[in-house]
Formats: structure tokens, sequence, C-alpha cells
């Protein structure tokens, strides 16, 4: 990968002597922002409820009923009007003649009325005239052996109950009318319940985007083919893939393309009808890096010298392509660099957002924990460093301790990792018993 | 729901007077203990590689060859003998003839002798000979207008290097032989990509559990359908399949089963072949509260009360059933409560883990924080309080804020919820301001 760059250090002498065109030297926030400026909000899609789990809402839900839509009970017991109860005590009870039984999902044909009492099991309509559900256990019910054919019979109840006592209002979860969810909700199980519970089967969210994969390089072997000399086998596809699925995309797998034009330009092409186009390679300044040749003849496209470690060089761009009315469309491109850690580094930290953003998530940031660093991080040309570390909580401090050898072919570092510590840019040590900003990767239970 | 149980409180006068079978009353510990025995890590399944992400790995993966395989490039430069470029500078370069180049994939069929170099890609082969790569910037390359065909030319080294400069060792990041996974790892991206540049194509992993939902009741309605007088809709169903989907299972959707015995028992038969059936409802002590029958008949089956709220009543066992090859098996089966939020939380606190274990993590408890609590908590009757709260972080501190009405019906509660605030079982009230731990059900950049 070709390390030049603008900016202040050893290799300036070389800067604009001889190359057609030099990378722009980004922040990580200028870079983010330019790559979400070429994304956007999926168009939305209608979903059976269970399969939208994840995704995002498209539009305001009101509620077109109360929820419950009438009072019931939610007790077992009998429901009975408060009034006919009151100074009620296990040494004064007060008998009431049940008249009828209600189980949930029937509709009430009697009335209570002052000296009588309806046999009322959970979720059951609260009878017409009753106002409270004395519980079993608040009667001399269990007593009776639990006879089932009430009507006729008499209950004693030994307690007073307020007005309302064990009577789900109408409404009590949700008003007719109410704005329940608002578009940009990610529905959680919670938000498919209360979908449900409103009746809806379907719901209109925001399209997970397709992003196609692909990786370059006449040095990969797709496994679990034979390794024949000089070849590695690739990797960066299924880590990329896999990353695309963990944050809500569809991944479309293209393969590997071989360093000559005609099958880049063919790979690239069965990629064009994707939401975003990712590959892996080609977007340094090596004689074979011609994935930035097909771009800028397929689009526009920039490319990127991010002030990051590792992934420092990225291209990113759209590619002109053609929509099935044959409009035309641009398919936003994001170049990772070749290196199997810089290449998931650089998609945690453009192509997830890039993704969330299409999802309609707003919010595209990682949860950050601050913490106490147990290994130096050097930063050796003022790139901010993200360093793979494994966080562990002690006593309500979070520790980040280095993951071994952090260079960006060694992709065993984001394996022992749970998360990315951070060495700012100005700052070129990072000591042990410092406190860093760590993106977190994972939360599992035995760190927090 | 009926509220009997053994223990302190104003209905004890009630225990065993009546009734068929007192349930037992257990800690959330001992539940979940109780839970944890009966299910059990499930049997391995071959999965191509992509498909196994979220998957835990069910056997050790030992690296069959060395990554890289061989020594490479990590720069796009010349492939030199480190001892000839000893004293290089800028103001006395060394002169090297091109005698060949290298791109990545390719294998070398020239040595690098003394007073030679090879012009090589990042990725390619490091020759015989050589032991040491220059970039591009520490030589004149650049001054030379980009010229492509190398063999033959003259480049001047501008810097010395040691030994190994810019060359990745033979299994820099796996050793062939070495423990690279081992059982019970979570298969996340970047293990999928470290399988991947060892060849795998597919892996073995533990299978995940197929869950059957059943919600009972004569007045539930699938939604979208109209919703006759008395009814409301199966909301359970949806939240709890889609809590299956999240955390990893393979919800199996047995829709609604009416209360009677001939509907529940055929619509139980055919959850009998998941790796669990969860049911809602029907497991409190009313008229219709039919499930505990059957299931009695069909299985063995504990009804618990557990000392938490929401979600008191909980039934848990296990239903005969007939394997494919006709051998007997025992399905676990849960059975939540069915007012919507105890369903929720029961499931969180109970069939999450059981999932969990299944699917082989080991990591079953939830991520739990410390924040201070914005609004009391009250305990009337020692049970563990789950209080719906939404957690904020401010200035390092984390803060939870109730979400309004805590009725177990009142499922847009768990909607407005991040996390469960927790007031342990022996205290009656914990007042804004104190700290509390909360049970995290989502981590999002907001907050975090």
């Amino acid at each position: 990968m070709a390390q030049t760059h603008v900016h202040t250090h050893a290799h300036d002498r070389h800067a604009h002597q001889g190359m057609p065109k030099m990378p722009e030297w980004l922040s990580v926030e200028e870079a983010l922002d330019k790559v979400l400026g070429y994304v956007h909000q999926l168009e939305p899609e209608q979903r059976p409820l269970l399969e939208a789990l994840g995704q995002v809402l498209a539009e305001e839900v009101a509620a077109g009923l109360d929820v419950p839509p009438k009072p019931n009970s939610s007790m077992d017991g009998y429901a009975v009007q408060a009034a006919d109860i009151r100074g009620a005590s296990p040494g004064s009870p007060v008998a009431l003649e049940v008249v009828g039984q209600l189980a949930a999902g029937q509709v009430p044909s009697q009335e209570v009325k002052s000296g009588v009492a309806i046999r009322i099991m959970t979720g059951a309509l609260i009878p017409p005239g009753a106002d409270a559900v004395v519980p079993f256990e608040e009667t001399d019910e269990l007593q009776s052996g639990g006879k089932r054919k009430a009507a006729g019979r008499r209950i004693k109840v030994l307690a007073e109950l307020p007005h309302g006592a064990n009577v789900r209002p109408q409404g009590e979860d949700i008003h007719r009318g109410e704005v329940v969810l608002r578009a940009g909700a990610v529905l959680r199980p919670a938000e498919i319940g209360v979908l449900a519970s409103m009746g809806y089967a379907s719901v209109r969210v925001v399209r997970r985007p397709v992003v196609a994969v692909l990786a370059t390089g006449d040095e990969l072997v797709e496994p679990p083919e034979a390794l024949p000399p000089g070849k590695i086998y690739n990797s960066n596809s299924y880590s990329i893939a896999a990353s695309v699925l963990k944050y809500g995309g569809i991944p479309k797998q293209l393969g590997i393309a071989r360093d000559n034009l005609p099958d880049l330009e063919r790979c690239i092409q069965e990629g064009l009808d994707a939401d975003m186009l990712v590959t892996t390679a080609g977007v340094s300044r090596g004689d074979y890096d011609i994935v930035k040749d097909v771009l800028m003849k397929q689009g526009e496209i920039a490319f990127w010298t991010v002030r990051m470690k590792p992934a420092k060089p990225l291209a990113f761009g759209a590619l002109r392509a053609t929509g099935r009315d044959g409009s035309p469309r641009r398919v936003p491109h994001l170049g990772l660099p070749g290196n199997p850690v810089s290449a998931m580094v650089a998609f945690e930290s453009f192509g997830r957002p890039a993704i969330l953003k299409m999802m309609g998530r707003r919010d595209l940031a990682r949860p950050t924990v601050r913490a106490v660093l147990e290994d130096d991080i050097e930063n050796t040309d003022e790139r901010r460093v993200y360093a793979r570390a494994w966080i562990t909580k002690r006593e309500g401090t979070y520790y980040a301790r280095l993951t071994g050898p952090q260079g960006s072919g060694v992709l065993t570092s984001m394996v022992k990792a749970n998360g990315l510590a951070i060495c700012p840019e100005d700052v070129p040590l990072k000591r042990a018993g410092e406190t860093v900003d760590v993106m977190m990767l994972d939360w599992t239970a035995e760190q927090f």
C-alpha cells in the first residue's frame, strides 16, 4: 500500500511528484461526513410483523382502537358494585348472589345490580353495572372446594375494595388516535408486540439495503479450494459480508475479481443492482490497483487518505448504473483497503454507519466507554489509532488490554478483541494507566 | 391471575385450602436454575460460513496452514537485500539493478542477489534472496514518472532499512497447528473472516433451537382480523416470537389455542417437533387455565410462583414426545403468564437464557449497569421488581427514569424502555437518587 500523503512527515518530499492525483487527507469525521453524504434512507416496504424485526418504521403509527378495547378484569374473581362491599371483612363478610359467570372472550349478557355478583375470569369484559372485581382470595371461593357451577349460589366477600379495583380501564395501554410509534422507531420485540396489539399484521418499514461485496486480487483463492503457491484465501469477502448481515444489510457476494480490467468490470457490473458496492483492495497506488481505474471510468470516485490507523487508504464515490425502469441511478461505492484488519476497521467506521443510514437508523455511532489502558498505544504518524483491545470491567472500572500484535494483516487480533481503544491524532503515545475512549464491538455478560 | 402463594402475606390464610396443588415459591435464581436444568446444548450441524454468523463453534479449530503461507510484502516497493542498502540516504543513494517484477499471486522465478532488486507489489511473495522491501517512497520511483516496465532499469534507494523491513513473515497471523478458535466461540464477523483465511468454507456449529410459540385464550383474535366485542388482539405470539428470533432461535408460530382441551392438545401436538415450546396464558388457576391440565397429562410440569414482578406465575417442565426415529424425547415447555409485559419479562428472564444455552452460549446473563434512579420503585410484596426504565448516560453516570405506568398490561411501557431497573426482594422502596442495578435491553448510541 502506498504510504504517500500530503502532510508533515518523512515522505513529503515525494508529494505531488509524478503521480496523477493525490488522495485527499481527511479526518475520520470528514471521511464519514462524505460517505454519509452519498447514502440515503431507502424507500419503504410493507413487511409481515415478524420479518420486520430490527427494521425502522417508515411512518407514524396511530392507534385505531383503545387497548384494551373495553374495561376487563385483571384477576379471577367476582365482578361487583364496590358500594355493596363497603365495610366487608373476614369477621363481617358481605354475601352476594352469584347470577352468572364470564370467561375471557365472552360478551356479558347480564347486569351486575346491587346485591349480586358475576363470577369473572382474568381478561373477561367487566359486565354492565359492576365497577370492581373481588379476587377469589378475598372471598370464600377457595373454601367452597372450587365448585364451578356458580349461578344461583351465594359468595361471601371478605374485604372492602375501592371503585375500579382489579379493573383494567379501557385504553389503559393505548388510547384510540394516539401516536404510539413514530417514524424512525427501531422495531424490537416490544414494538412488534404493540403493533400486533393494535391489529397490525404487517408494517411499513424502511427497506434493508442490498450490499454487494467484491474481493479483488490475483492472489486470492476462494475457500475451500486447494491453495497453490503464492496464493492466500479470500477472507475479506466473508468478514465484510458477515458485517453487512450483522448490521442489518443483505449481502450479495460477488466473489473475487482478478486484477485485470475485463474481469473487474464484469464483476462490478453484477453489483450495480445493489444499494451499495463494497470492494476490498485495489485502492492503493500499486501497478495492479486497478479498482480505481474502473471506478474513475464508471463513476465519480474519490481516493482518500484517512487519518486513521489501520485503514488509511480508502476509496469512496458513486458508480453510474441504470435502474430497473431504465432511469439513471448512482450506486455508492466503498473501496476498502486489502489488509484484513484494515478492511474490517474501515467497514466498522464507514460501512456500518452507511448501512444504518440507509436503513433509516438515527443512532449511527458505536457505543463508547472510557477505559484505563493496560498497555501503551503508540502513534507514530499523527493518525487516529484504533487498537484492538479486550475490555473488562472490574469493580466498576473498564480496563482495555491490547490483543497482541497490531499488524493490519493479523486478523486474529480482531478475534481476540471486543473493542477498539482509541489514541487521538495529536497524541504520540497513550501510556498504560491513562484513560482512553473505547469503541465497543461487543457487549457480553462476562465483561459487563 | 390467582395471587395465591405459600408465603407470609395477606392471603396466607387461604393457602392449601381446597386447591389440588400449591405452586412452588421460587426466587428468580432458583427458577432459572430449574429452567436451565431442563435445556441442553443442541447437537452440532455443518453450516456455510456466512450462515453460521452468531452461532457457536461446536469444535476446536486448528490451523491447517500458516497464515500468511509464505513471507510477503506489506508495501509496494522493491525487494532487496538489506545489507545492500546499509547507509543509503537521499544524499547518498544506493543504486540497484531492477531484474524483474512481482505481483500478488505470482510465484517468484528470479532470485534477489547482491546488487539487484525486484519490483514488488503489496501481497506478493518475497523472492528468494531478498530480506527487505523498500517502499517506493524511499526510492526515486516516484520521480521516474511511474514507468511500469522496470526490468533492466536502475532504481536509487534513498534510505537504509533493517532486515525484515516491510516483510510479513510466514505465519505472522496464524501458525500451522495452532488452535485458533475454541469450541464455544461465538462466530462474529472476525471469526468468520479468520475461518475463511484458513480455507474453511463451512464450519461445525451448535444448531439453533426451533422454538414453538403458542398463545392461548378464547378472547384472542389474530391480527389483522376484525375485532368482535369482548376480544383483543393476540400480541404475545408476536413479541415472544420476535424475542426468539432476536436471541438466535427459530420461531415456529402455532397461532392461538382456544380454551378447550381438544384445541389445546391439537396445537401443542404441532409444537412437539420443536426444541422448546413456549405458551402464553393459561398457567394461572382460573377455570379456563387449562394449559396446566394438558401439560400435567402430557408431561411433567411444575407450577411456580416466582418471586418477581411482573411475571409471578410461571409453568415449566417437559412434554413427552416422540423423535423422528420413534424414540421418546422430552420437549422443554415454558408457560409464560398472559399479561403482555409479564410474558416479555418472563421470557427475558427464562426464555432468553434457555435459548442461549441450547445454542451453546456461555454468557447467559444480560449486561447490567449501575444507575441512579430518577423515580421511586415501590415493592409491596417482597418480590424482585423489574421496573421498565429509560437509561441515559450523562457525564459518565447512568440514570434510570421509569417509563410511566408499570401495569403488566401496559405493553407500551416496554416500548419506552431500554432497560429494567431492579428493586431487590428485601427492599420495600428504592427512592429517586438511590443507585440500582439495571438489566440493559438495548445499547444505542444515543445513550452510551
